[in-house]
């Protein structure tokens, strides 16, 4: 299968330069990148969240630009077919493979990154790194009202799970609020659909859906095409950037690691004394059946973060209405504290974030077992090492650098007080027999060892 | 509680003359029919189909009309709650509302009907008070392609043919097709749901949701707020008139006598000999566990209206994607065919409807037991009686006046051809054991009477 | 030269019935109208205003209507030159043809006005007459705010007054007002053209340039291509209704018998007891050189109608910046007076018209002799007397029927109180003497002749 | 006077980072650019073409940005007055001086031009900051057809040449074809207003007014409001290569120095062999009047490029009707063209141009004095001169810089073959004798001197 695909308007203007510099390093890393990236937003609808997997089942997938009289073209070869409706791309996709070529050479080209235009060790700088992917891809607009709310939470939840998720989506919908997720298949694809039937009977028809991911993880959780807004930030830690920095209000839903750790960057960033003041609504709910769920997850939250960190989000168990109205009303106390302090609604930039959550973490074998894991540590420090845990689980499970490593060298090993220790195992276990490290269809073996 | 609904542009503005023709009115017979559509429309989501109960239940709503600076604002009384949202009245409601008094003026209004400005036997005529009705609307565009799909079914039916309704409604929308229903519940909210994700996905921000209703159904099946064009035709002939005018294709989805009526009226009019070249793709589908209700219907129509009937659908069992393909396809083939004779895209003008089909029938206990029933009649003539029966079947299930006749009376005695009442009777048994008759809650208690 | 021209969208929907009664009629009285103002409209840029010579000059022009599958077309047969670029019509008189179809249909079709659906006897009748045909055109808007500035003036200016229109349009365009005028050239282009350049540099996409005219006038001043919202009233007296309804402030510019007729028609109705407490702005201006035109028509108004007319306008002499904010400011006011009393920001419901006002004048030699011209009457009555000798004068001038009654029985008596019947003779010498009866190029011979 | 202005939605986005650069910078070099620009902009309908004049009038004029929840906002400290329309700035304005701070910090923080990002020897490297400029304006467009016409001419025209530039872009405006032009009044104004009518007769709400200028020009020529895209090139050269990529198709009407070196530029590039197959319309006209100055416009060209040059025009006098027409045939021409090569339509990728035209010439006295003035040279070679030769008396006549070295060091000499600086010689007097050279009101004293 052959297919061309023509560019979507002013966004996909690509300059002659751009292309012969992407092109000539067709066996580059970056061009590989894109490659990976675009199958990727190809693959959705697939069972398999293994990035490893999915690339090595369409080792013939390839991808080309061709400069044509309205721009240019991507042209593929081989493309997973779950894209096409009678050999038709759905439009969704088509636009998500121009949002992959717009980010990869904005961050790569444009951006100047690679020439060194940046102070990658400046935190300012990082930041404006940040925002400036996100306003070349257009998603933020200084014309609207505070209404963005991120929703974190697993991508393999149960049945239950995912339309309570539905069910909170389409009570946001009816507020008139926005869906920002990580992208990818259960709690991250359900506020999505409840909202746009929620949308729908609001009339509202420029409901916004935004993903924002990561060309690591994007194999394992590939946007799904109600997505209307995609954004491919170059690491995680610029991903969570672009989240806090963006949010109007923050739900967790039930997860595994990769919602843990979401949870930990936020905690450590609010804990930081400059923050005290920020408003930003955080709620972590989900059916009747997930409560023990949220116990846990508190519990663990206090005896590491300490009962300061508790203090900063609320927990709602089975009141989807409910959850939206204090969103809702949240949204509202943000957009009057942002008016006070003369901050944009579009982008938070008076939240604080140090450094220690900037800096894209390698989850190396080496890397995790040197892993400071006690808890008399600054409790923000705390966090971030807890975090970056955390982020290699998820590499370990998913990502296909992750995967790899795990297979020639076998589990990452946490080590460190032992008192932690056990807490993290038990929060880990729990996982684990909740199903929430990978989709169902496999035995789940533990990418990691807690060294007890 | 007491609401003020702000007019919704341009579509809204009224004269003062209709505003005190209305008024002067109110207790009047339209403004009563005005103060009910009102209150079924407020209603949705409830989880009753009986009108009667429906309106004994909200006594003390009650609606009004101010005139104000940007025109004139319905007021409620004691509304149901369930149309709001936080106290904010949802959108599609909202809309709704407004539709109900557009239509409701229109008909006894401005287009003069009750003035006696047509002649109402004769059959262009009525096509064109349908026509006009539907234009007042602004549902009927000139500049679309051939996509409208009629789907119709059971206001009533099981969770697994509810989800087959949905994945349907998917297919449609992925493929830029669009769809309209009776309004209601089941068969008639599920593909519109699936068609909202599938042009979601496929960005398409202008999928048309088209609700055709009548006063005396719209109770017992209110729009859902999903529906985007509402129309309040004034009886149940001009609404299967509508239907058949505007569908560029009809999917039937299991349902009970309402979706016999629709049926019957269909074959009855394309089995007209005029109508042999028409182009209009039907097709009944289920989900597998559904098959044999087909068969049953299929068998029921062989024996009524004869093997050439059964030429004029096809069936397809538990395969959305098969369907919505040969809507597609058919939706082209009529484009072609409409193009070729000169006809109209939006309104299938050249259809032949005999006026057996037009003039409104009331199904009173006179009515029903003096229906012509037996099989040695004219096909079209059959189909029309038949047609008849199951629509008198309906009022005594649902509609205010039915149920309020057969509390008084009795049920509906159907007498007829013995072969003929024997073949009603099984369908209908079927229907009852199906559960298609009523909604669930309540055990059913037939309106009818086969005299065997 | 032969031209098809497609229907513009859902405005333009006929029904075979409409169509079929306007076509079985080509030869009648209906569908001359329909052609002679297709004609009007395609004849725009012509350098006469003679109604009479423009039907003569273009007698093997016709028009008919063939149904597609998109609708109705038009079908022209030997239409103007002047309409067309390079053998395309300029889609500005391309929807000037669908409105004359629309609003010829509507007044003689749908509104049932043939039919006796009103009483033509009653004010409210009347007056809902011309709410429903400016709503079927779609020119009244709900959600807009007051800004519609009524422009009057002469269809014959000179260059310097020409330009000075020009100015006050640009004026008003900068401030976000839109102009309506009784389309044709001269005093009802200026305001056109310039408000279009005021609106592009305030980036308003979406100004409005509504023209209102009649049969009887639109061939002498047809609509130029400017006019976005076109509406043919049946008779001068529902357009003078129509303007001063949807006037948010009235403009008056230099101009001839038309403009006297205009400016009394409003006199009359403003000195009406009822409407003390009206807020409409009313400002007549021109330049420098007009001062002297504006003196005289002063001193008229004041010896007939007496000084309290005189209060009911402004005159501002070459102040085009000063005229636009006085009326953006009278649109402020009319707002908060309209809140106030709940009437319509667009339609004026509560202005008082009296019926003297409303009913169609016929220009004959007989009711012209008829008129009771004294001044020792009611004012108002004066005024729609002197409004209708005005009205004669120009359908003598430059109407169909009246240049033809005129050739046949010489020019109209107008005869009454000597002291009335000078201050007449001397205004119309000095129209005549300043070239405003009509267009250069030939010797105006007078149509009237004042009894002395 | 003190005005803040609201940010304009997604194009004025600013990275904290980005206000920080500029801020800090207050006296610096960009920020004076900043503030110069804004003035300029601001200035529109000043009587003065004299950069440094204008400097001096409004030297108490400031500019600043604020971060606010909006956005940044730019404030203004004695501004123009001209700009405001009751103290409201006009919406044109308002929205160039946004582009002002887009395209300023654009070339010089985001490009990364003073970083170095790009080889400025580079010739591919120039048409990418070109291209990347126009890109990051958001004027090219891929999915629009080829319909830009540039329009060169003088800034100062008699008001005859005027009419004739508003009838031209009438007639092209009829055409739906757009207009660029460098901004300033004359010629550069005429066809924008001419074609706003044109455009609002066609219904075409998105008609485009293109405006290229650079910072040393703008003060004396001014952005007209009517330009909806202004775009402030970094420079001379890079304003021409901008308009001879965008175009498809170029008018060039009566000028002085200015427009001799457009032409000139526009010649030496297609007279490059490369550029041979290219298609590109170029039209010299004006009305009757001005047809001697095209004799001697033609006779230099002729006898200093060689009659081959003159085969890249067309001289059409009076007669606008016929130069739209063709413009219109050549842009369909140049689309099967571009479609054939498989170049964009929406900049010219494949016409080539030398490095001699890219390059910034500065125009001081020593390189005034010493550019290359020969006739026995390559032809290219000989137009890129005496474009600079214009370029200089340019910036003599009218740019802040020049102005000042012209006061301090007597006018430019310009010296060579003695047979070129007799044709040139004669060339400057007509334009001198014509007023072509500055705004009337003053007389005009020769930049430059002629060795003969």
């Amino acid at each position: 299968m052959h297919v061309q695909l023509n560019p979507l308007g002013a966004m996909d203007l690509l300059s002659q330069l751009e292309v012969d510099q992407l092109k000539q390093n067709a066996n580059s890393e970056i061009f590989r990148l894109f490659r990976n990236c675009c199958l990727a937003v190809l693959n959705v609808g697939s069972h398999t969240d293994s990035s490893a997997e999915i690339y090595q089942q369409f080792e013939n997938f390839s991808v080309n630009l061709i400069a044509r009289e309205r721009g240019i073209k991507i042209e593929l070869f081989n493309p997973p077919l779950n894209a096409f409706v009678d050999g038709q791309i759905i439009k969704g996709i088509h636009e998500h493979l121009f949002a992959v070529l717009r980010d990869i050479l904005f961050y790569h080209t444009q951006l100047g990154v690679d020439q060194n235009r940046f102070d990658l060790q400046n935190s300012d700088h990082l930041t404006h790194t940040v925002f400036d992917i996100l306003r070349n891809a257009r998603v933020i607009n200084s014309s609207t009202e505070p209404n963005m709310i991120v929703c974190w939470g697993g991508h393999s939840i149960n049945e239950v799970e995912y339309k309570y998720t539905k069910e909170v989506g389409y009570q946001l919908g009816l507020r008139g609020l926005n869906i920002c997720t990580g992208c990818g298949p259960g709690a991250m694809k359900g506020p999505m659909k409840g909202a746009t039937i929620g949308h729908s009977k609001q009339r509202i028809r420029h409901g916004r859906y935004l993903g924002l991911t990561e060309p690591s993880i994007i194999a394992a959780e590939p946007p799904n095409p109600i997505v209307n807004e995609l954004v491919i930030l170059p690491d995680i830690e610029k991903r969570l950037e672009a989240f806090v920095r963006t949010a109007h209000g923050i739900i967790i839903f039930p997860g595994g690691a990769g919602t843990a750790e979401e949870l930990l960057y936020l905690l450590g960033i609010m804990l930081h004394q400059d923050n005290a003041d920020q408003v930003l609504p955080v709620i972590l709910t989900g059916p009747k059946q997930s409560e023990a769920y949220f116990l846990e997850l508190q519990s663990f939250i206090e005896q590491t973060l300490g009962p300061a960190a508790l203090k900063l989000f609320e927990v709602i168990i089975d009141d989807p209405a409910l959850v939206a109205q204090k969103l809702k009303q949240g949204c509202a106390d943000l957009r009057q504290f942002r008016k006070t302090v003369g901050d944009a609604y579009h982008f938070n930039w008076s939240l604080q974030i140090d450094s220690d959550f900037q800096h894209p973490f390698a989850p190396t074998h080496q890397n995790m077992a040197a892993l400071d894991l006690h808890l008399e540590q600054d409790k923000a420090k705390l966090a971030a090492n807890l975090r970056r845990a955390f982020s290699g689980i998820v590499a370990g499970n998913v990502k296909d650098e992750g995967i790899k490593a795990i297979a020639q060298h076998g589990p990452f090993v946490l080590s460190g007080e032992p008192k932690l220790m056990v807490l993290m195992d038990k929060l880990l276990e729990a996982f684990v027999a909740q199903g929430r490290m990978k989709l169902p269809g496999s035995k789940y073996i533990p990418c990691y060892k807690i060294a007890l």
